[in-house]
Formats: C-alpha cells, structure tokens, sequence
C-alpha cells in the first residue's frame, strides 16, 4: 500500500519537508501500476515529491512546514495539456461553427496578422495559464508565435511549459521576412538561460504542407543538437494526407520518418489520419501523439486511430488544441470525450477505458514531452506537480471507482488545490499570486479591438 | 431591442413584482429568434415572467420587492434535460468502459432488484435534482421505478419535472406481479392531485421490445385520457432495431406510428438508429426525440441522425440519460458534445451549430415534453425558470457570440443563480433550502451497502 516511504523508526526524528499533505479519501499517483491509495499523502521538499504514502506513516517519518488535511479530497498528479496554442484564447469564440478554410483563412489568419505581437501573446497564454491552473492542468506543450512572450508567461504563472517556437517557410507573424526562420528560431533559443528549467524551450515545424523538407530537417538538427522537443502538426485533416501523399510518394508519418526526424523527442499533434503503417512508424521511432479529441471533432477533422496506437505502444498524451477551435484548454473534459468519442467511433463500449485516458492526460503527456523523468505521476523524486479535488460535490457522489470517477465525473471546477514545482498556485479554488482581474481586463481590452475589426 | 414591457408613462406608479433581475451583461431569451440583449433583465412576479427586455425601461416600469444586479452575468433561461432516470445517481460509476450486455445485466439491473425502493428512489433522485439545479437544468424529464418517490423528491427540491412511472411487460422492481402494470399506472396517476403543476405525472413504455403492442396502445391511450406525455426509449442500438425490424415487419418509428402511438405529446429517447421514413413520420406526427449524445457515445451506441431530424422539422430535445452511463447530469457538457460530434460523424463543422444545439436544450426540450407554453425561453407570461451565468472566469474570456459562448465555453460551475417558478434555489453557486451534506451523506450510506453487494 504504502510507496517510497524512507525507513524511519521512533528513534529518528521526523525530518522536515515543506509540505505534508495528508488524508487524502484518494490518492490516484498515475504511476506504471495507476495506484490508488486510500488515505494517502505527500510529502513535499522544494520542488519534488520526498515522499508518497499512507498517510500515518508520512506523519512518523515528516514533519512539514506546512501541513494540509486532505480529507474529502482526491490528490492525483497535475494534468498535461500536450498540444495548445494558449495565445490563442484571444481568440476564443471568434469564428465557431464555419468551414474549415472559412475558419482557418478568414478568422484566425486575418486576426493572428493583424493582432499577435510580443505583447498580446504574453497576454493570452497568460489567460490561458491561468485558465489551466484552475483546472488542474500543470504542464502545457505549446507551439505558436513569439514564443518568448509564451515563455515569460508561464515564468510569471508558475505552470510548467514546453513552449515551441513555430516555423513555416512562408512569412509569419513574427517572422515576416522569408528565409530568416533559422535566424528566428536561434534567437528564441537564445533567449533561454538553461533548456531544463521549468519552462524549456521546443521548435515546432508547423506542419509537414507548412514547412519542406529541409526546413524539417534543419530543424530536427537544432532540436538534436540542443536536446530539446521537436514538434508538428501531422495528419489533422484528410485532405492534407491526400495532398501530401500524392506530392511526396509517401503517407505523412513514413515520409517524416524518412527524413530522419521522428524519434523519443518528437511530438506529433493530432494524428486522425494513421494508417498502419504509419503507427507502426511512430512506434518503432519512439515518436509522440497528442491527442486533441475536441478540437478534431468541432473543425470536423475525424477521429485519430486512439486504440489501435495504444496497442501499437506510441506513446499518447492528451491536448485541447488553441481556445479558438475548441473553445477552452480544459483537460478535464477532454478526457471524458476521449473516452466516449472512441467507443461510439469504434461502436464498443470497452475502448479508450478510463485507465487509459487518464494516463493520456498525465504520465503518456509527459513522457511525449520529453518530461517522462520529470512530471506526470506522483512518485518519489519527480517535481511536487499536485493537483487536489474536492470529492464532496453532487455530481461526484456516490464514488465507487476513483479512476472511473476522475475521467467521467470530475470536472475542472472541482480543482481545489494546486502545486507546481512545490509551489501552491491554486487555493480552495482560487488563484495564488496571480491578478486575475488585471488579467481578464488586458484581454478583454484587446478582443476589444478584434471585434472591432 | 425592448419586448414585453408594459406601456409606462412616468404618471403611472411602478409596478411592484417579486424580482427585478436587472443589468445581465447579456440575456439570452431562446425565444423563436434567439434574441440576445445587452444589458438586460427580466421582472418576475410570482411565479411568472412579468416582462423582458431592457434595464432602464424594467426600471421604470417595474419596483423589485428584491432586485439583484446582474453586471458580469449572463441571464438564460433554465436548461430542459428531456431525458433521465434520474435515481440512476445511485450507480454513478457502478460499472464503466464495460460490453453493453454486461453493464445492463450484470451490473445495472441487478442493482436495481436489489436496492431500489421509494427510499432509495427519492434519495438518488433528490441528489440529481441537487446536481442539476447547481448546474442550470431547472426542468427534467424523468422515465424509472417507484416514480412516486421521484415525484416526491422533485417537490421537495424545487426543481420542474414530468416523471415517468415506467411500465414493462415482465415483472419490475415496483410491480413484481406481472399483469399488473395498469393497476401499477392508475395508482401513479392517482398520487397526483393535478396533472399540471409544477411536477406532471407521464408514463414511460420502456421500450418496444419489452412492451408488446397491447401494452403500449393501453398507456398512449391513458396518457391520451390524461393529457399527460407519453415517453417511450426508441430505437437506442442497432441490435434491437434488427430484431424488431425482423419481428414486426416494419422499422420501428413506423411500427409506433402504426400502432397510433405517435402525437405531439409523444417523446421518443435516444432515436439513434432512425431511417428517413421514420424521421418523417416523427416530423409529421409531431413527436418529440431526447437526443443523448453522451450516454450513446459512451455505450457505443450509435450517433442520432440530429442535423437531419432538425432539418425535417422533428421536435428536438436533449437529455443526459441516467448517470449509470453518463456519468452525470451536465446539459452544459451535454450542448457542447452534441455541437462537436455531429460535426466529426457528418464531417462538417457547419453541423449542429450552437443556435440549434442551446434550442434543443431549452425550448426546444420544453416542446418536446409538451411544456412549449409554461418553460425554456424567457418571455413574458412563460413560467420564471431563470439562470444567471457568472462570466468573470477565464475560460470565458473573452466573449465574442453569446451563444456560441455558451455551448461551447459556459459549463455548470458558472452558474451563479437559479430560479424555477420564481423561487430562488441557487444563489451564488450554494442552493438555497436543499440540505445538500444530509442528501450527501444518504446517497453515500446506499452507495457503500451497493458497494459492499
């Protein structure tokens, strides 16, 4: 029952932690084994998990700083959000309902030329950072523009981040000279003192139509050289896969991996259109899918292959995609749509089981970051990222199946506590040092002047 | 932009009413036109809609014996659930991700035999009422057992409800002797004493393929006698249209056509297997459909033909179906899910869009249950079943459309305050008059003998 607790007898004296969290009724720790722990407990010292355990067992062997009661709680690690584009909860609901190239070329194109700058992005990914804290999300996985913006965000919220700086061979907003994207992309490294801090930095080949082969390949080489995510679009929509296949010879994943770029620490976001071949591929290279559910059933996209990669053992996370084709970066009802939306597309009941999901949302987003080693479980050693639900809710009584509970029951509003790095950021619900309404004020300023428009 | 306001001079005195909600950021009426107004607010005197429209002209006209300021909210009217057994609470997460036979007859029906019982009956159905009203749904459209204590426990929350005594052809847990389902129905209808309150009696065939013909043309044709809805499950699983297509002769919409069971006070769950013939024979003889995407998803049911039953004219709600395959009774979740998977089944973001999504949630689901002229919209004369949605949160910034705000960013944790008939039973966020710990701690107490079974 009880996990990684050091060997302490009466004699020794309880060693002092930053935080014991105690009593949890759950404690889900999404390790290999999805461990449930009735009354468990943390302890946290800095910003990694001391100690996981019975919790009677935590108080003889710690003694914390601060101590909280986690009675009428559910503690699980922090969610991962593995793919977003978080400045784009500028714009949130601007364009719902449209054609895909309606939306794409006369919504979100038109608003991010004329809207994104260092400023905005900083401003959006910081609502968005915010938005995900609340709802239990911890680490987020991002690809967009003016990434350092992105970056100084998270810094400021506190969340853990994976920000990517997007590429295209065609002018972008903040590239918009062509042929300058190395230059762009060795600024942005730059702009990082270390790349394994809380917020590293990634490059992110738009897509495989966005960005040619040799864009693709110079840029696995910076990623290589530099140790750090390599991300892309892959197979969203039929049409690309049609185009690309007939242009290059080769479904999308094979013709990546003949370009050398898929491996442990390469991300690929969507995936609806795998053949088999091509999951066989993103297996034997180790690459990642992430999956974004909702995003892919409002643009009308289709349903990835989510069974079948499970089975072939790509690694899996889970992700909302940018606010304006979803229309939120919550976690929490992404893992419940997964879970239905596979069992109708598969018309049976047993796929994409809770287990599953929830390790989507957790350890298999993590390891497709690249941050395997760092987040997404509740085990000794890793970074003290905790999330605390509050269980004594209507919609989640009676709890028979505390896994089952989390993905079909729980929601974001639920989050009650949370930590990054062993710091509390959320408390009984509400933002810690984090000013909300300036926050809320700054965006609705700017969505102001998009509307506008 | 100013309807229903009664012609004030500054002469004349104000009106006084019960409420003067005033200021919404936006009301939105769900009227025919899906008007949307700034600054909004609704006077209510009793338990009606006194006026709609405009703040300064409410104001004028109208003195709020209690008036609340409605800045930073939306106002809407309160959320149909069409279709639910709502004691189901009970076996929130007994059995998930399992075959469709298994969960039925392994684990739910089981569980029924062994726990139901007009106490447990009123104890899950008071927890739904509680989760729903704390979410927005102020009506619900109830199809179980003991409907008594269904009835009962809807009384004693507050909450709109048609409760369904469900009738079979095989023994049931509250008719054990078989051939007494009449007797079983004429005791349920003698419980009442009006049939047009705020909780309305229905009986509810279970399905056609466990009432036969005889049984099911008996209760149309005492609901018929009674003015009362007539419920029915229809065509849920391919399975059983398959069987009942080769039984019968005949699909089974046209088979309850031909039985002369069909009529605008007729509400079909689920309707998911329905051919072109049987979508015009809902259409022309004006029954209802309670469209359930989750608990369909979820079960690996099938996705309901919805863009082209609202193109045919068929009255059209949404229901949540029971929390045993749900895993809740969310409508907000519920809207947003039905918006996305009809894009991704019909490949076509264009479909479902969220205008036609929020109707089948409010007035939509209120025709269906032969309520069009009592609930879901906010005009005046209609019955006050009002909700304010808190739109200070940062996943509601910023705010574009709306609507489409609400199907696809709004949830149940933004719901702020709650009337039905004109009485609060939300207020900020906590219900009013609903000891929510004893309901809590009842369902919990049931829950653990069924876990222990």
């Amino acid at each position: 029952m009880c996990a990684n607790l050091p060997k302490t007898t009466r004699d020794e004296p309880a060693r002092p932690v930053d935080w014991l969290l105690l009593d949890a009724d759950w404690l889900i720790a999404c390790d290999a084994e999805m461990k449930c722990l009735r009354g468990g407990g943390v302890a946290v010292e800095g910003d990694r998990i001391a100690a996981v355990g019975d919790s009677a067992e935590l108080r003889a062997g710690f003694r914390g700083r601060t101590e909280i009661s986690l009675a009428g709680c559910l503690l699980m690690p922090g969610l991962v959000n593995a793919h977003t584009h978080a400045a784009m909860s500028l714009f949130r609901g601007l364009a719902d309902d449209l054609p895909l190239r309606e939306w794409l070329e006369e919504a979100v194109f038109p608003a991010e030329a004329a809207f994104l700058s260092p400023d905005t992005v900083y401003a959006g990914t910081l609502l968005s950072a915010l938005e995900m804290l609340k709802g239990g999300v911890t680490t987020f996985c991002d690809g967009y523009f003016f990434e350092e913006s992105a970056a100084r965000a998270a810094r400021d919220a506190g969340i853990r981040a994976v920000v990517g700086q997007g590429i295209i061979d065609f002018p972008a907003p903040d590239q918009p000279a062509p042929g300058r994207a190395r230059e762009r992309a060795e600024a942005f490294l730059s702009s990082f003192t270390n790349f394994t801090g809380r917020v590293r930095p990634s490059l992110f080949c738009h897509a495989p139509y966005t960005c040619g082969p040799e864009t693709l390949k110079w840029v696995k080489a910076m990623c290589r050289e530099n140790r750090i995510l390599f991300q892309t679009h892959l197979s969203e929509t039929a049409g690309e896969v049609e185009n690309l296949t007939a242009k290059f010879g080769t479904r999308p994943a094979l013709y990546l991996e003949s370009l050398g770029v898929l491996d442990e620490l390469s991300l690929c976001a969507h995936g609806v259109w795998l053949s088999e071949a091509e999951t066989a591929a993103l297996a034997r290279t180790g690459a990642g899918v992430a999956h974004c559910p909702e995003s892919n059933m409002k643009l009308g996209s289709g349903t990835a292959p989510v069974p079948l990669l499970a089975a072939a053992g790509v690694t899996l996370g889970l992700g909302t995609d940018g606010s304006a084709s979803n229309n939120d970066q919550d976690l929490f009802s992404e893992m419940d749509t997964a879970a239905k939306l596979h069992k109708v597309f598969g018309n049976d009941p047993t796929a994409c089981p809770a287990r599953q999901v929830l390790k989507m949302a957790t350890s298999g987003g993590a390891a497709a970051l690249g941050l395997g080693e760092v987040a997404g479980s509740i085990e000794a050693g890793k970074k003290a990222d905790l999330v605390a639900l509050n269980l004594g809710r209507p919609h989640l009584a009676p709890l028979y199946d505390p896994v089952s509970h989390l993905v079909y029951c729980a929601g974001r509003s639920d989050v009650r506590f949370v930590w990054v790095d062993g710091v509390q950021l959320v408390a009984d619900g509400a933002a810690v040092g984090i000013d909300e309404a300036e926050i809320l004020a700054e965006v609705n300023g700017i969505a102001r002047r998009i509307a506008k428009k």
